[in-house]
């Protein structure tokens, strides 16, 4: 893979995720500590920023009051809305202080659902870099980074989950998405046989 | 849910699924079994069409030398590809006998990928036809349907998932793709529940 | 029309169009002049906020150093390059003093292409407010306003296009994008017949 | 451009347009005796395909009675249903004899709406192709051909709009698209300088 055709997507690490106090951050914890994904993701970024991939956040935000969202929404988007998680001028909503983006890093702007490109403009971005390969971490294994990682097959991209940068609510979802479901659509590796596959 | 403004989508009922002697039929028939999903669908469709739910057919469908997938493809269609399977010509392409389309049924075109959405005339007859609920069965419960049920909910729909007309490769993806992914995005119900849902 | 079902969008309403010191004012300050599209604009905004219409801005920002912009392109996005137009935290970037958001109104993100669905999050925001009909205003008539109501027009949306509140560089422009092209896609009305319509 | 990066996308040479007796026909025939339209897009076809680039045809279709249509649907579609053009198994639906497609092209499935990429599998092979440059010609200038057009640039491909092999139904907006909304989105060539500029 030639670095400058590669991107690091990195999921949702926000506080509410990431750290002790975000709303939803006991929910994944016990799955963040036997991955170790966040010291992994930073191994991955500060390296892959090293060799010249392009580093994009895709952090979800929504408004104080979630008017983007309807009011009778169902699903992973109602256990959002009911955490009062992400709003965007919260700390909850910020991008951790272990992994902030840097000055020539790219922060995709409009995620408001669990797909990384159905609400944004990463796939305009990514296009527009010439990107070919795509490397995606972050929250939940199994609902934003899996969407993510099924839309980027369907658009053509040569997609990689980066297996120890990952984590989610339980055990049994993080395996079987991780040893089943993504292997359909992106080769699933660790993050350092990712980074030695870089020119 | 009004009859009208509702659509039962099936995706990929074709022989090489669904029938003794297609190419893929080995791998779902335990699951098939287990779940009864073929009867289980027939009376879903039956039903769903007396009381007016709009019936759409989304088979997957390749030229007979696969020209529309790249040739280094991996993942989910590599194994099509190699099991020379969903030719459009082919007996294993077609839908099939205990489940055909009517007269009044719409059949969309151009499914190549997994998604059901993203490379058809889905979502245009969607919006068109006016349809707000629909509701998914078919294969793979892990691959297409769910494929199909997260980019449904990215756009807005009611999205149900038809639990026992459903089928995939194996009892452990089944099991987690009905209890843990597909309940983000959809809600899980089996048949007689959602025929019962209707006016 | 029901007004709770209806949104405004109004197409990059920003200084470097609309004011004089903006890098593309003079572009487009005859046709602003002929139409006198703030004023009306301004009084549709207004009217259709009190009747409870959704109001919507499409703005269009970059980065400093256009970064999510390939360095060779070419057509609109190379003039917006060249004039360094539209940039994040610029003064010509920003929304006019004269059509200012309100508390409630939605600033859809993302916007760096032309059409204001593609690389944003508007089509995801319509569809959870559940909005049928959408009213499309702004710069230019015949680049991101004509954008716009095709996609809208191909996505399902009831598409109106308000003739007396958009401008464009040149009278031709103008004058076939809306008596040719916007009505294959749009019912093209004036401001005031438009709000006449709403219950 | 290098050939098998490139494509040429011919947008609706079906008899309901191209030939005598097409219920569409009446409407576009000056403006492709004058463009010699016909000819000239023969004369790029053979040469593009002796050269290796990748030939797409991108029929418009729909079913006898359309139901993939709303019933109040209005613009270009509905002139589409009132004049009953294009449908699957008529004469008038057919792609023209002049321009058969053979053994090796592709024929794109499900375009019901005007943009060929919105409701059909476009996208999804020109990425599995790897394709990087389209040339699109075909019918209407202002509006299928335009759509396309402007969604290509949007999605970040190289787009070459042939303008001896466009027609649509009156001069104004033949040569309006031609010279000032085309090429904001493309570059707009003749067939032979297009033809020229592949290796």
């Amino acid at each position: 893979m030639i670095p400058s055709k590669t991107a690091l997507i990195l999921i949702e690490y926000q506080n509410d995720f990431t750290t002790l106090g975000g709303v939803m951050h006991e929910a994944v914890k016990t799955c963040m500590e036997q991955t170790n994904m966040l010291e992994n993701t930073s191994n991955a970024l500060i390296n892959a920023r090293q060799k010249g991939v392009k580093i994009i956040y895709a952090p979800i935000t929504f408004s104080e009051d979630y008017r983007e969202i309807n009011s009778n929404i169902y699903g992973a988007l109602k256990n959002v809305l009911q955490a009062k998680a992400f709003r965007k001028n919260s700390w909850g909503g910020e991008i951790t202080d272990h992994l902030k983006p840097e000055a020539n890093d790219i922060i995709v702007e409009g995620k408001r659902g669990l797909d990384a490109f159905y609400s944004t403009n990463l796939d305009f971005i990514l296009r527009q870099l010439d990107i070919r390969h795509v490397a995606i971490c972050g929250f939940l294994t199994n609902c934003c980074v899996e969407s993510t990682v099924r839309t980027a097959y369907e658009k053509g991209y040569d997609v990689y989950t980066l297996n120890d940068c990952c984590a989610t609510t339980g055990y049994e979802e993080q395996h079987i998405a991780l040893t089943k479901d993504l292997p359909l659509f992106s080769h699933v590796v660790n993050h350092q046989k990712w980074l030695n596959s870089l020119d």
